[in-house]
């Protein structure tokens, strides 16, 4: 074998691992759209074995051998291929120390224990979903001890979703958040509140499904390449650059929970819509960690979406198809869909409290995989903590820890990178500045000159760097959540007047 | 390995191929329902992966040596799992002769055809489809060369859809048909026209929506198993018994259209959600051929479905859905759905005229398969049959050659078992009969009682039996057309007083 054979070999290998990721995205997008209830059946025994073959083929002695010869002639190998090779020996670590049963196994629990979370939330019954949180908890944990045992059990959990990020970078983060979001959030509740009793005025679905799609033209998001879907909790998934589905949820008394949603979901499809044609069907396509995702799609949701100028281009639609709302100035609308109030459903959390809500599931997260709490006690420290942090009572844990989907699925670690992708945003736009006016291009509908920037500092490359390295070169510099508490306190100083 | 070894691997064998024929499903359920354009691209590698992938598993080494075991075995084999054998020895058959990259470029094209053939209905432009065509007509005769050289080429097409069915035994069946059809349909014709004007009457597709709802109650499909979709062309596609799905399209100003659809399509569902829980997840689970297949939806669609009990029944519910319709008596609304007339479009025709429209197809695939004619001759053939079969002249291609889309997707030999689907219909309702009082059954909203026979006749055996072993079963004697064409004549001398 030479190296151009080797090469060859991959792309095929990695062609076939595409396939099996596209059939589980496809069955799980089913699932979460509209699949029959009974449907969890099959699906289970097809995720079943499709994971076993998967596992197989990704482990196995050929692709075991392949590895081993990318890795003796690494020095001769393209940039891009070098990254492959690493990605492939992170990954094979994983692999290699997860007993295929187990490996079979988990991936059926949490099939199960997502249609389980669903019912669970919708009766507001913790107690069905306690057994499966659990033994998705131990799992974790026991993947944690057999493939890093050198290394602190969460930081394998946030390193999965972001290369290289720890518990100690989370905590000096959250920290610098606190600092400054604590005391403007207090002058923010001091201030002459904003009127937002317009925005439950009902505005029938069908309607807002027409703003959705005057929302993906506004952002380019192509009708060839994207489309969107009605689900319980939003979400993007992508199948190559040629598939990439949005989805929402549709509240008749709460447009801007929807078109929030879409805007957020249609930024994490721009990026994996523009990946480098090169990448395609390999490990480089798509968005390279969870923050970077997020960065995208907090920046078009709060950045972009919530700013003066979006809010003003998007008015006449709304107006049109919700002629109620034209009693309400442009500036009215922009002021209310920017109220800071602490609340208690994370995705409909407003721009300042968001972090809170993370700050929240991060403490929930490390004492369920660093702490002993047990898995009958979690929504009584769920509630604790929105005490603490947010000043809430929770009433039921339809509203408490039943609300997000990530811990059935099994994405305990996720959460930190929602908060971390804000910050990188915000940085991002300081950057973008420095090239073009931000504010006249939103103005003026011209939202393809803030994608062709993100595109060619971000998206166009994929995977092909690590997320603390892709950052840094966009940001000419190293990452400082100063530009992200900047923008927080220029911005509601803004909409309160402060 | 001993016989329950054998067994416990050709469970585990037939589970994989069960996964792969799942994900495969989904796939093209998906791009049937909502995918976007794009979306092609990645599919179709996908799907030649997944081809490649499972064509390995059912042909490799492993299935080879497990056949051989079982077929050395044989005599030790319970009923059921000689069945299994003789299946898969036939599908072994088929999957050696062709090569793999052939079978795998072959699911490429019809799944790209299948793209390019909506897109060419729409603009209804024949020359878009006519080079996927004619590969397709090449690649069938090339694997019918292969497979079976000793039969002729269009038999083979038939067996894949009615093990068993030949051109010899169509052309006998189809005689029998138009010796009684075509003197019926002139008396038909002669007779007094009946009213159907107010078919047209607008019925909100939101209210359609509602209809189709109370259509699969009134037949008993669970909802927890069974969910509807909407596409071009009406289809049915089952994941195992806990997981299927039919599928409608809507015209507000025709609403028969959909709800016969719905009661078509749910006759298939009904088929496949009955397999006896044994057959789970093996080859004998699900219905055992097009032609059985058909006898269920098009006894639900026209023999129950067309019956005046069950319009009676329905059209209060009509009615309340599309208040307009209330002018019209149900005695009216059974006449007008059961209209004789020559019409151009297959699936909108009515029960005497729609053998017509299957010889037409059946004359077309003779030609394609068995004579020379050449891909771009065809929808001057197709038009001529039309004139012949039934005096009319197809003004394009959407109304004409491109109104299916069987052949787009291989489907070269299904159509003659709609027809004799529609015989086998007849002949079980004069087994019912003796049994029960259908149409109390129907009148009194007592579907189940007409389920649970199908159930213990039909449906709870799968795939045990091979197709004509199962009806004659059913039947307690031979097939005989004659209980069909009596049947026609019994009911259009009704409904027209003739």
């Amino acid at each position: 074998m030479n190296v151009q054979e080797a090469i060859d070999k991959l792309n095929e290998l990695e062609l076939q691992e595409f396939a099996y990721g596209h059939a589980f995205g496809i069955l799980s997008w089913d699932d979460e759209t509209v699949a029959p209830k009974g449907s969890q059946i099959p699906r289970g025994k097809t995720m079943g074995v499709l994971s076993e073959l998967s596992y197989k083929l990704s482990t196995g002695d050929e692709a075991r051998a392949l590895l081993d010869f990318l890795k003796e002639h690494y020095d001769e190998l393209t940039p891009e291929d070098r990254r492959r090779t690493d990605l492939r020996e992170k990954n094979m670590r994983e692999l290699r120390a997860i007993p295929m049963e187990e490996f079979v196994a988990y991936s059926q629990l949490t099939d199960e224990a997502s249609s389980v979370w669903r019912e669970a939330k919708r009766k507001s019954d913790y107690k069905l979903f306690e057994p499966y949180l659990g033994k998705i908890i131990d799992y974790k944990k026991r993947f944690a001890a057999l493939v890093r045992p050198d290394m602190d059990p969460y930081d394998y959990c946030l390193d999965q979703y972001e290369e290289g990020l720890t518990r100690e970078k989370c905590e000096a983060f959250f920290k610098t958040l606190r600092e400054h979001i604590v005391p403007l959030l207090e002058k923010v509740m001091a201030a002459k509140p904003i009127d937002t009793s317009f925005l439950s005025t009902p505005f029938p679905v069908p309607a807002q499904r027409e703003l959705s799609a005057k929302l993906m033209e506004l952002m380019r998001l192509p009708k060839d390449n994207c489309i969107i879907g009605e689900v319980e909790h939003p979400f993007t998934t992508g199948f190559s650059k040629y598939d990439v589905r949005i989805t929402t949820h549709y509240f008749e008394d709460n447009f801007l929970s929807s078109m929030y949603s879409v805007v957020h979901e249609g930024g994490h499809a721009l990026y994996d819509l523009h990946s480098d044609d090169r990448f395609c069907f390999t490990s480089l396509e798509g968005g390279v960690s969870m923050g970077v995702h997020e960065s995208q799609s907090r920046f078009y949701e709060n950045i972009i979406g919530r700013s003066r100028e979006f809010v003003e281009l998007v008015y006449p639609e709304i107006v049109r198809l919700c002629p109620t709302l034209a009693s309400q100035s442009p500036e009215a609308l922009w002021r209310a869909a920017n109220v800071a109030q602490p609340s208690l459903i994370r995705t409909e959390a407003d721009e300042l409290t968001y972090p809170l809500h993370i700050m929240v599931r991060y403490e929930m997260e490390k004492a369920m995989i660093g702490g002993d709490v047990k898995p009958a006690d979690l929504p009584g420290m769920w509630n604790a903590l929105y005490k603490e942090y947010l000043g809430l009572d929770v009433p039921d844990d339809k509203n408490g820890i039943l609300q997000d989907s990530h811990w059935s699925g099994g994405g305990i670690g996720y959460f930190p990178s929602y908060a971390l992708g804000s910050a990188y945003g915000a940085q991002l736009l300081h950057k973008m500045r420095e090239d073009f006016d931000v504010r006249k291009a939103v103005r003026e509908n011209d939202l393809i000159q803030v994608n062709n920037w993100l595109e060619e500092k971000i998206w166009k490359y994929g995977s092909l760097y690590k997320p603390a390295e892709l950052m840094e070169r966009a940001f000419g510099g190293p990452f400082d959540p100063t530009y992200y508490t900047d923008y927080l306190e220029r911005k509601f100083t803004e909409v309160y007047g402060l």
